[in-house]
């Protein structure tokens, strides 16, 4: 699926994922144009990017569509990375996630069909099977209830996706991600409680009761597993688990990243199952469908944590 | 449930479905308020209602948020049937389902919020199910691949309604529609066909090859379905699919149309197993939950079809 592509727009260019797809796309030699309003994006992570003369970066905010749309011009593949990722923080602004996501996604989408472009990659989110029944959850699992805004705006996104595929003739590869560390990483538990600790390395607060157990993903891996997929997929809609085989407990988590750090701290727990509204006590994704593609992450949840946490040191 | 309510709100409320309900709840002694914006929506199907003291209506529009908000006060109960409901043409107009259903949604929901009301009754869609795999097709399908631009966006509603739910302790009773007849019909292929007849009635174009199964469900006993349901089920998220226990092909469905106008036009079929883009060939519900709650559908699909043709004799 790859051999005719020369120009990638990547949205969110200036984000975690954003910056390191642009990083792996231009060591591929593609011709990169990067879209970020740097709202959560940071320039700097672009540093490097920015001396590759096949890369090009604008400053745009992809909700007002009149100053975006003429960028999707001879446009081979669009990888919309775009979005707010704050799952916690949805119930005290309701209508971000719809704008910040959908609407954004809906004017990539208009932008696409007006200049003809037909491929879109998409960075789904695991957060839309809300709480699932089947555990690992396959990717045809049962139709999902949503729990969070967050994973209802996601979910809204593939819908239109799909129906814009079905609609005009595009092509997607939908990935639903588990949470993503490594470097650049910028919100989540592991930055939470390393800031925390910072502050007082004596005392922890955890929100909920610590047995939530999540999986996640290496930043690397998750960029080799996308462009693993689009090029072994060609199918109108292309829909991909990205995890890995194991998850942890929020506990197992705060020992590795305190035995890193060489401190003991007090833990006190905020208590419940659920460390917020619409926080998924289990998260653990099936896999099986990019594994048998040949893809596999190269590092385990445990190393992906104490990268993470080098790269915090380095940084804050 | 419905013991405590007093004042409904019902959106689209001058439109097909809305309009029987405004009827049909103003019987039950609620108050009822009516907004609509009477873009599809026809103020004489209100007619009567408007005799009744306990009606009220508003011509406003839903997507104007600060015009509407004050009107969700003191409010007991939202039944949320405003909606752009044309799955055939969403494609020529690619943002009209966003706009008039999900942003719609939104404004309503954040109406609720702020004026903490706490149940919110939604007209969805079988849509939603795609190309269901199995069929008749239960709630609990496998997580759905959209096909329709307006499929997309009732998912979408039904997820955003869920999250909200989630975040702000409301309720939602959904129910996922197969198309609807009766008196007040205004869109579908049983108009389609009578207004071609009317004016040709020696041929008739068919979209697609005749033999798409649909399912299709009586005006009246889809309101009634969602009173019982609402009056029976308190859980936080109750999800019914509604239709009747059968289904027909467009060529049985235009053999009892064309019988009962004692007319044999020549058939021409535009060809093809999918009348349009989006169209799903085989359309059929699984009933058991909501028929478990001892509601039945009074009227056959024949007859509902018969009855909406007599209907569109008297007004067309």
């Amino acid at each position: 699926m790859s051999g005719d592509i020369k120009k990638i727009l990547i949205t969110g260019s200036a984000g975690f994922v954003g910056s390191h797809a642009v990083d792996f796309f231009l060591k591929k030699k593609f011709s990169i144009l990067g879209i970020d309003n740097l709202s959560t994006g940071k320039k700097h992570f672009l540093d490097n990017a920015l001396k590759n003369n096949n890369f090009k970066f604008i400053k745009k905010d992809l909700l007002n569509f009149k100053k975006i749309c003429k960028y999707f011009k001879n446009i081979d593949l669009v990888i919309h990375l775009s979005a707010n990722a704050d799952v916690k923080n949805g119930p005290k602004n309701p209508t971000i996630d719809l704008k910040q996501n959908l609407l954004v996604t809906s004017n990539v989408l208009e932008a696409m069909r007006i200049n003809n472009v037909k491929r879109i990659i998409f960075s789904s989110t695991g957060s839309i099977y809300g709480e699932a029944i089947k555990i690992p959850t396959p990717e045809n699992e049962d139709f999902p209830i949503q729990t969070s805004l967050y994973g209802a705006s996601k979910l809204a996104c593939e819908g239109l996706i799909s129906a814009y595929c079905e609609a005009y003739n595009m092509k997607t590869w939908i990935f639903r991600f588990v949470s993503i560390l490594g470097e650049r990483y910028t919100h989540g538990h592991v930055i939470d409680f390393y800031k925390s600790l910072k502050i007082n390395n004596k005392f922890l607060k955890v929100l909920g009761d610590g047995t939530q157990k999540k999986s996640y993903l290496y930043i690397k891996d998750c960029i080799e597993a996308i462009w693993l997929a689009f090029k072994k997929t060609n199918k109108k809609i292309n829909i991909f688990n990205l995890g890995t085989n194991e998850y942890c407990s929020v506990n197992e988590s705060i020992k590795w990243i305190c035995k890193d750090l060489g401190l003991n701290p007090k833990l006190k727990y905020k208590g419940g199952k659920r460390g917020w509204v619409g926080d998924n006590p289990f998260i653990f994704l099936d896999i099986r469908k990019i594994r048998s593609l040949g893809w596999k992450p190269k590092l385990t949840i445990k190393q992906s944590i104490i990268k993470t946490i080098k790269y915090l040191q380095n940084t804050i």
